[in-house]
């Protein structure tokens, strides 16, 4: 299959995925309106988090598929499970936005922490399997593509099992501004993409 | 109409009939979070069963369609009709997540199986019009494609049958346990896609 | 702007709009499961009815859209306005699921009725101003385009009004019906389409 | 990363943001379901507000990037921030229709501004970032795009600002319809699009 037709398909549920999070901005309780719109605090910070954080999911997509020319059926069977992943996270949000005040918020965060790693997992075995395969695929990767994206995979993998620790034994708060703040240092920080490889992907000895 | 566009349009389709599963993921109940968690585990099951299923359609889709060029007014309509069965899982996803443990499992279950047993029968007419009508679509299938084909539609067919009689006479997660298994083994086995044609596809004397 | 952007924000929306549909599908009430399920057939009748108009418009759309080569502001309006009624379209599905079979069903098919005339209205004029328009728009139309289209929109507006007269009058069921049958003839009977223009856009001198 | 893959996925956010406004068009309450459609004019009124809101800003996101070729991280940061706004345009827009006749409805409604100044906030510094990144990301804008552009977003921040002022101070129902009337102008007035460039990008002096 053309890779084209699997990044369409999976643009699409990443822009439905990161869509869907407005369900979690809404209001309830008693009190004014006004009362009510500052209690949700939880939810705008779940919502920006999540949102963030399926934003930088997409670019990293991006940049894993945008390495081959075309897929054969176990790189689709891994992104397909990568995407069962990414559909979910709505679920730990929606968890951390009505119990991050609440005696679960410990639970509700450290859920949330556990589908990042497993999602984490998702794109490294994607990022692998790329790299390993790249003559059938088509890819072109720096010859030590492996090498250089050990260090990105092992920090996002560490700050996502800190953050999770850090829920669970002291602050779930804590543990989702580490969350948030890992997005946000991907939003500047990322893998080679396939465009900047020319001048990375040239041979050593060249 | 040019075949893309439909591809295009069904392809929307999938991404958001997958997307809105994680509708199904949700808590309930009395008790901590956590017991709250551990007791939503159907929730869990059929959103794996019900994402891998409509991941292993979507590639189904795009095989089938691959093979043609342009489509006619009837393989619009059956590709609609299809589509109006694919579009509806959600709902027995949601049957089977709030009744596999309850007195109503089964009834749940069974609606799932024949809702799939449905969906079958609408790809098995997809597949038969487009090999059948193949000169007029711009279809290249291989002589023998039909013949070829009947074994794996048939084993779908009987295994959705066959998980639906067990789920009605026996145990509803047994039943589901066969539609998952079924998705997984769809996986790694299918159809002849356009793209492996050139091997299948060559004149038995050639 | 070039007409294919608009065509695929456009599919986009039909796309979601159409699988939206499925939140209609779900039973409540007393009883068992099996009697809910039952019990719950006006939502089936809804859900089948909206399914097949909603994706005949596509189809129209299209038809329409695939005219013209090039997009100016007031067409994007126009096609702006269309898409707000066709969002729309699960609004009503929702009522006459939910009141078919109660005192309201008769203002619930209404309501459904008028929403499709309104959608109708806005197809003629989306058609109108491709017609009158196309020179400005790179659209290649026969020359009695317009004069050939009425008998199909003045049919379509005028079942539309005797299904909501039907509903207002008699029976909401019958009114659903004719609405449904509907979208059933326009399954087969369409607009001449830009590709099959070449006969139908030559002139009648030729 | 090439613009066109932003824009795609830019396109499905819209789609999705524009197509969810349908879940606020529902009717509650008592009395009759004729009763309840006629008191449900605040969900109709901020469905068609927020709609055709979301409309111009797809056109207003594709004349901003119908410029660019390609886009750098900087961008792709800007565009995910500005869709995270636009993402939850459904949620003031829900509040606004479940309060703008009780006492909530000033705060309900000045949220909804609030919403629109930091959205319009978000499209000037995206919009800027072109303009002064134009060479680096193969966009072609005339001479002083800037300066020509300034007079539009100062209006849009203002009257967002004033309709703001005025629900805040006097009237919610003549806050939206301020919100609303800005959106119809904007139907009809527009930044100049690439397509007009040549003309509108010729030097003054030519």
């Amino acid at each position: 299959m053309d890779s084209g037709r699997v990044e369409a398909f999976s643009d699409g549920v990443f822009a439905i995925a990161i869509t869907l999070l407005v369900l979690d901005l809404r209001v309830s309780g008693e009190g004014s309106l006004f009362h009510q719109l500052l209690a949700a605090w939880p939810n705008y910070f779940a919502y920006v988090v999540s949102f963030l954080t399926i934003g930088i999911m997409w670019m990293n997509h991006h940049t894993i598929l945008g390495h081959v020319k075309r897929v054969d059926r176990p790189l689709l069977v891994l992104n397909l499970l990568l995407l069962m992943g990414i559909v979910a996270i709505p679920f730990p949000t929606t968890l951390v936005a009505e119990h991050l005040r609440d005696a679960d918020g410990k639970v509700a965060t450290v859920t949330y922490g556990l589908v990042m790693i497993v999602i984490s997992a998702g794109f490294a075995a994607l990022w692998v399997y790329v790299v390993t395969h790249a003559s059938s695929l088509g890819a072109v990767v720096p010859q030590d593509a492996l090498r250089q994206s050990v260090p990105g995979f092992t920090l996002g993998g560490a700050v996502y099992a800190a953050g999770t620790l850090i829920a669970a034994s002291w602050s779930p708060v804590a543990g989702l501004i580490i969350f948030g703040a890992l997005a946000i240092y991907y939003l500047f920080e990322h893998l080679p993409s396939p465009a900047e490889e020319p001048a990375a992907g040239k041979p050593p000895a060249g």
